[in-house]
């Protein structure tokens, strides 16, 4: 067995063995087999595809690349949720705190932003304070403690998938559903939850933008995860626009922070209480999915949701002043708000563009070791389907930056299509589906 | 421009412009692109294809990797010949310097051996002295002063694909057309030559095994030289058998001694004369094939072929008494005969098995960076159609590891088809291709 004979055969279209994928990775996490074979490895998958058995053996192999998190002895369903990434997808900030709070167990892993879509590490961080990285054991302590972590990825988990993601970024070998769904099921089996919630986000600010391509991603993640024996929900949500009106570090969390007391988007609330409940059904916390909605709306409405997020920040070293005051988080220096100069209806966002603004402006990272701004976002007006007048104010746009101001202006304006004819809304949440 | 961008485009399938493909190679050189970047390329290619124009600008772009030879300056057309590689084609140390006794100039760049197939290189070398290397000066005075020179490539012709061929070979993406066109054709090219007869091998001793993909190949080939303004033409020869009777390094060039002495095996001499003659063509030397074939033969017969390359091997440093009396080079340490268990007929020889018998008696080589012995070698007393009786000799192996002889004697007796039924002989010129 080469490496080689490993690509030659995926390259020929044909089914690689479990030992073959499992020595092309040991044998790459080794040094024995180079960047540039896994390089033409990664874009033979790309084309050639992968059967259900290779990818559960790829995810297999990832997983064992390093340390496996157990939890077994914490008691309760460990749920987790991941979300294939978005523009304002700040849902997690409100679910876990809202789920531990409900007595669900949530060992969340979060990762940060990069090109148009952020990152839950990089939002936390925006809090003072907060720290996103720690031991296992402290991760478990926090857990067993308090119900609910959410902390970074370490290089002890999936060591594998970090250093081939690496390639792939620069290869084009990216969006590759095999290659995702290894990626993703991998870190989240090895973290050790029991169940998992995954919001597969469509449209044009999704990696996935075609539905039907969102759905055959959603559909293999489920059967990878079940193949493991976690329990894996996912739903279909839209990213035709960002969620809620906020896009940026701390305007997210500021954002969250307003939904805990009863101000919130209604497609953020909508879809995290939508989430919540299907881990609180999963947690076993409610008898059905009805019950566990009517669970999470209570616990934002009686403040128990808040008192966990307060409880989780202190825990992680964040100020909790930030988190009852919002209002004295300091504000980016130049603030420029983007008028209409047309009267009529938001027809239809450029996510993506929106997000590449973000970059624009500080919010966002062009590559993965730029450094991120909290102060800097944008605020949305208008969602779509919103009748705008002409001279009304469409966004506003906040940064430390003022020479991204212009490019930021225009780039934004263009991203946002207003016109006469009414336009079919998409489905904000299109479809659940497991197993 | 970005080498993402350029992945991305040949991954979908699109073809790339001339400047894309200059842009990969150039800052693939200047260490602005990576090697792991290149080999995603590669396999890209490798399953996507390439349009002539992409393999036009492929070629072109490493012929300006490196330094181009200018042979303007020598009067005459400059003919070469390339083999695809096969087991003991040893055409070019009989065709060159009897080219060269007709008035053509052979500028002759030549490569080593690999796997199964033999060098002309490493034949050369086995002559005590040969020099291979040399500046470019000394080559085009050695051309200029008495019409053949026979050379190996140095790192300033063509470097790219010196470079990108070796990431081929460790990543499954050596067999693409398009890769092994502009490999071929761009060293020819940059040699400075006029016009170049290719020799493309088929059967199961040659990479493209199967007629319809060497002819394919020939097409692509004749392509791209006539593009570049040089004529080209093309045979598709016959490597279901080693050529003539010999295998290994100087075995193979006493077997060319013989030749210039009047007993050559038939199927050696009439792929030499036949290429030989097609050169005097176009070297303008002959008015039409039938001229220059008698010619050929003539200037094999009278010695003037044979004084012409005397003239070469002392020219390159080489020692003209072994050529002269070639019974008194040091014959391989062990010699052992491989009698026939059965009678019959020679109805198959798996001829890349034959090669690899080469390697296992240290003949050829498996890896680029091994050594070769020039002694080792094999000696086959049957042609295909032949008549065999059981305990009559089939071949000869020649070499100085005794240990690998019982290895080398299996493997050899298993390449050798014998069966009572006669058998459809291969065409051993099968077609003759130009513009």
């Amino acid at each position: 067995m080469t490496a080689y004979e490993i690509i030659a055969k995926k390259r020929d279209g044909k089914e690689l063995t479990r030992e073959e994928i499992r020595f092309f990775i040991e044998e790459f996490l080794k040094g024995n087999i180079q960047d540039y074979q896994v390089t033409a490895l990664l874009m033979a998958i790309y084309l050639r595809g992968m059967s259900d058995e290779e990818i559960f053996a790829l995810t297999e192999s990832y997983i064992h690349s390093g340390e496996i998190i157990d939890l077994s002895d914490i008691p309760g369903r460990k749920v987790d949720k991941h979300s294939t990434g978005g523009v304002g997808d700040k849902v997690s900030i409100v679910l876990a705190p809202l789920a531990a709070s409900l007595g669900v167990p949530v060992p969340m892993i979060s990762g940060r932003g990069l090109g148009h879509t952020g990152g839950t590490l990089d939002k936390l961080e925006s809090i003072p304070g907060f720290q996103v990285f720690g031991s296992v054991d402290r991760f478990k302590k926090q857990l067993a403690e308090i119900g609910v972590a959410m902390l970074g990825q370490t290089d002890r988990i999936v060591p594998a998938d970090k250093r081939i993601y690496a390639l792939r970024d620069v290869t084009a070998t990216v969006e590759s559903i095999p290659l995702i769904t290894a990626s993703i099921m991998s870190k989240k089996i090895a973290e050790g939850i029991d169940a998992l919630v995954l919001d597969v986000k469509y449209g044009n600010g999704a990696f996935m933008q075609k539905v039907e391509k969102a759905e055959q991603l959603a559909q293999y993640l489920i059967k990878v995860g079940e193949a493991f024996g976690k329990r894996t929900v996912a739903y279909l949500t839209s990213m035709e626009q960002p969620l809620g009106q906020k896009v940026g570090n701390w305007l997210e969390i500021a954002e969250c922070i307003d939904c805990f007391h009863g101000k919130c988007p209604d497609d953020l609330l909508q879809v995290t209480l939508t989430l919540t409940a299907e881990m609180v059904v999963l947690g076993g916390k409610a008898k059905d999915f009805e019950e566990a909605y009517r669970m999470c709306q209570t616990a934002l409405r009686d403040g128990s949701a808040f008192q966990k997020l307060l409880e989780m920040v202190r825990y992680q070293g964040g100020d909790v002043s930030v988190i009852e005051h919002p209002e004295k988080y300091p504000v980016a220096r130049h603030r420029k708000t983007v008028i209409a100069n047309t009267s009529g209806v938001i027809r239809a966002y450029d996510t993506r563009a929106v997000g590449m603004v973000g970059v624009v402006i500080g919010a966002g990272r062009q590559r993965a070791e730029d450094a991120v701004d909290p102060q800097a976002g944008i605020v949305l007006f208008k969602k779509l389907g919103d009748r705008v007048e002409k001279g009304e104010p469409l966004a506003e746009i906040h940064t430390n930056q003022e020479s991204s101001l212009e490019e930021a202006e225009a780039k934004l304006r263009a991203a946002i299509t207003i016109s006469q004819a009414p336009s079919q809304l998409p489905a904000l949440i299109l479809k659940r589906m497991a197993k």
